[in-house]
């Protein structure tokens, strides 16, 4: 599969079965999902702080960090519960009413 | 471009210029980024809510449907900002040592 | 008993047997505890935004309202799982080393 | 004052001018509104999971601490803000239509 999404879902899945101090991931996935959901939380109140300095600072790049820790770390909440991204991506393209299909080309062709 | 996540941005993008009651992004727009950084704060408890009812009923379409919500709140926020979602995916790519050229291929190829 | 809080928790407990459309707080008893758990979450998020605008603008009373929405929401979810405001007091007081004995005594004379 | 808020608000401002070294509270206002907030936040989510671990498994405890750590993070809050939790208390009291007047003799006979 090609895009970033996907490709880091394959990465939160490998280290499933890896040992808990071989990685960040590893570590959370042992802590369990309690610590996981905590750090959902916790990355979402920096992305709303964040927020509110970009907005009187003009400065977005805290923004975008915290957004990418926000992200990661429900894609690790997902992971942990036998879910893949694809599935909320999915929900998107269905909502909006997006076409997938460029997408689903390039990872087809890709595999 | 050919993501779902590019092309969902290009759609909250259109609706910046629309009359705040001709949809619901529009009108989140109107009231400002307090109110969108309030429903980035709702999502991710809901989300954080349904992933403890997936665990205990192995049932995960509510978090799925929160998890979107949660996406697509953090990209209206983003927008709001002037940011694009791709300088997320960038940093994400950046952390993990993911390969972004084919779906940056594919993006160039689509255009 | 006479503060606040244990007021507050007495008019809680009397309304878990209204009507579910008889007042705000017996309304969201019948919605059941995700609901309530929701309001924690966004009322949390509302504080966390109004401490940022306070702190810009010199203007607290926002903070204060959802400060009081805060602390009220999180009785109500203390309400619904049986518990007493009293029992948060009692930790505090145990944490800072203080003296709950004048408050205690002034319940006492107040029953 | 007699009540453990008002106490706990005592202590939260006597620690203002400590060395940052000298207590948690005292770190805390050193590193700054952002982490205080921060704190708030991962606070709600931590009461959060502990109330629908509590409706699960019938044990409150892990919910009062938590509780207690949420209530305790966001009067250091309004102690950083310049602001006094009795601010909050007699909001819930207008709102309720609570007597304050017990409560406010025990604190005028004890001060």
């Amino acid at each position: 599969m090609s895009n970033t999404l996907n490709q880091l879902a394959e990465v939160l899945e490998a280290r499933k079965n890896a040992a808990p101090d071989s990685s960040y991931v590893a570590s959370l996935y042992h802590k369990g999902l309690n610590k996981i959901l905590e750090k959902v939380g916790e990355e979402s109140v920096e992305t709303i702080i964040a927020a509110k300095d970009a907005a009187a600072s003009g400065d977005c790049s805290d923004l975008i960090h915290e957004t990418a820790d926000l992200w990661f770390h429900s894609m690790v909440m997902l992971a942990a519960l036998g879910q893949h991204p694809q599935a909320v991506l999915d929900e998107l393209e269905r909502r909006f009413g997006l076409s997938g299909h460029v997408e689903k080309a390039a990872r087809s062709a890709s595999n």
